[in-house]
């Protein structure tokens, strides 16, 4: 097929006309459409609602390891959560410590504690002179604004087909020892959809950093939101990996239920080697007599076991593919082989991650929010928001209905293709 | 009566021996009972089990400004639920920021806030040379902890009837910089069931500190924990009082309702002036997207307002105040004018403040171990867990049963007659 590159300017104009004029009249319809963010859509909160009866004022409020679920204590979680969230981390529940519903506060926490006390007795990190993170792009916003929030400084690594570029990964980490974490979330990431291959998760494991207090923060958010269940993705087990790799301590594992039941009330855990397990405890004892057992009891009767899980998030599937396929489908049909964007081809997680010509991006959603519909913001897939580029857009069409999915691509592959051509006109 | 140290030593040798066979036939008995922390005791628990069905299937999960409880955002809280604390604190619901279960983590936060990030704009405390709190005591262990764990210089403070001396909080707040904090229980103090006296948060309001970036950490911890419900103590509104002496911005008051309806998951709230809950909300958006709106929800409808709440309260009291008077009763009966102890006569929250003669603390603590009888350690009722007079206990009769009180103040009784004596005898 023509690209726009190679197509005559009298055709071109032609074109972009008519562009113009669809996106006239789509602007005229005085839409609010949003594909900004990765909620689950009500139908798929609708799924979990028995969480609301699996205890009942009658229920036994006892976990299996003897607690009053509803008093204090227990600061590491009650042992029939620890469970659940080790089988989903392929761990043993004495290396899981659950949390309250955000994974993000985790990771916040291990910061902040990094920050003022260190690591298992380094020195804390408000007293260096530079601390950096490497923060593979495109990534996830929210990683990025915990680091900028402490004035770390973070360093852009590419992202592959297979994970990070783990050739800058290795020369980041093993020369410099102000460089203190990394950022990754290795299945379906955010927003790429790549999937860590087996070498990848191997040469995370295999690093030998310059610093002691390096940690590797493995962000599994997306372990089971596969968009195609009989097909899922696996990865390596990054505790075993770094376990065998001799590196026990390499690494702090993050997981919630977060896309799975309720984003407002879930259940989260780090999941870590025995003396990372020991060293968060140690000053989580300061900080909160313990989370909330309720949830955790309701969500460990809830789902029983793994088999819960994966058949609950079947259920997710069938809600989520028809608006990823039809993002493809749109997207494909009118993009294809035009020469102006590429974009992923998730399997799961909660984002299509989209390229445009370079220098465009910001104009795009620019241009879609005059058209009422809202996306992320451009640049937010990049630490301090700037991509060098300006060409990456996260689409997330998890929230908004399948219909309105479809209205948006329709007009966002309009208005990629009309700044597409008015740069090529320039 | 006569003092046991005006006794004649035969006298207090006789009773000695026959102390001591009651308190070895209690310790024959191989008892076990707490008397340790104020955790709500299970029949408390289970007033609140209406919690679980408030909220069901088929209820409208939306609050009144419009958000599905279930998904995520709502940094500062549902509406409802700023409402009913607003009402609560006797406060504005935009002064109010609704957190999850647990204010001792808002008073963490606060503090981690401040070390990494200073207050308004101040510098971090973790970049100054020294940093100190204000400790009133006897006072709350938990918050000792905190700033202990940040590395924060305590200084004691001793309590009056009317609450922490105020000419030595002046002296030290006016005159030192460093001093960036105060930690205040002010309603039926922890442990000393001290109320707080107008003048005294008069004072507190009329403070001009050193440091700009000073905060009294105002924890109203037991704001409707009366043991009386028909004749409630009350306090002055610090938050009005400091907004009438033109610094609005000098306390962070907080409160939960962990022991009103379930430790593990209530709802806890920060409520301060428009710069302070500004400067929190800053932080907070890097930390989480939202709390736990479902709990915040349930709470709200549950509740509906304070008179909800004081009718809850009553229940709870009902509950507490026999085994308060036990205490009471006993200690009267078995201690009184023999000049070997003072103890409190608290009208509300959750402990009985208990001073033996000096350097006794420490052995009635351990001897009552061995009796099996667990207390809070003797010291931890002071900063660093060190009371330079070894004298103050703190007894917890919430979580016991009423005739489990009755059994281990019975023994403590015996206990702290056999020490005294002792000591006397030396």
């Amino acid at each position: 097929m023509l690209q726009l590159q190679d197509t005559d300017k009298n055709a071109l104009r032609t074109e972009q006309a008519r562009l113009q004029a669809e996106y006239d009249r789509f602007k005229a319809q005085g839409l609010s459409l949003n594909i900004a963010r990765g909620k689950p859509s009500k139908e798929q909160l609708d799924l979990s609602m028995d969480l609301f009866t699996v205890l009942t004022p009658n229920s036994d409020m006892f976990s299996t390891d003897g607690i009053d679920v509803r008093n204090y204590g227990c600061l590491n979680g009650i042992e029939d959560a620890r469970v659940l969230m080790g089988e989903y981390l392929e761990t043993d529940k004495d290396h899981v410590i659950i949390f309250g519903g955000s994974s993000l506060s985790i990771m916040y926490d291990l910061v902040s504690k990094a920050m003022t006390r260190g690591i298992l007795g380094s020195t804390p990190w408000a007293k260096l002179e530079k601390v950096k993170f490497l923060c593979p792009v495109p990534g996830y916003d929210r990683h990025f604004s915990v680091t900028e929030s402490f004035g770390i400084e973070m360093i852009n690594v590419p992202m592959t087909d297979d994970g990070p570029d783990m050739d800058l990964v290795e020369r980041y980490v093993e020369s410099d020892a102000s460089v203190k974490g990394i950022w990754c979330v290795p299945k379906y990431s955010n927003p790429g959809g790549v999937v860590y291959s087996d070498e990848t998760v191997r040469r995370f494991a295999a690093l030998k950093p310059a610093a002691e207090d390096f940690r590797i923060f493995w962000d599994n958010a997306y372990m089971v939101h596969h968009l195609d269940p009989a097909h899922p993705k696996e990865i390596l087990n990054i505790l075993e990996e770094c376990e065998k790799a001799g590196h026990p301590d390499l690494v702090y594992e993050l997981a919630s239920f977060s896309k799975i039941t309720f984003p407002s009330n879930s259940i989260s855990a780090l999941a870590a080697s025995t003396s990372n397990v020991e060293d968060v405890l140690n000053v989580m004892q300061n900080q909160i007599i313990g989370h909330n057992k309720i949830s955790q009891l309701a969500h460990a009767r809830y789902f029983k076991n793994m088999d819960g899980v994966r058949a609950h998030m079947a259920k997710h599937a069938a809600i989520l593919k028809p608006k990823f396929d039809a993002v493809e489908e749109i997207l494909s049909a009118e993009l294809s082989g035009l020469g102006i964007a590429t974009w992923s081809h998730p399997a799961g997680g909660y984002f299509v991650s989209f390229n445009t010509l370079p220098g465009l991006a910001k104009k795009v959603v620019a241009k879609m929010k005059e058209a009422g519909v809202t996306m992320t913001g451009a640049g937010a897939t990049y630490p301090y928001k700037k991509d060098p580029e300006d060409s990456n857009i996260r689409i997330a069409p998890s929230f908004a209905t399948l219909e309105e999915v479809r209205e948006a691509i329709r007009i966002f592959a309009v208005v990629v293709k009309l700044v597409s051509i008015e740069k090529i006109m320039e």
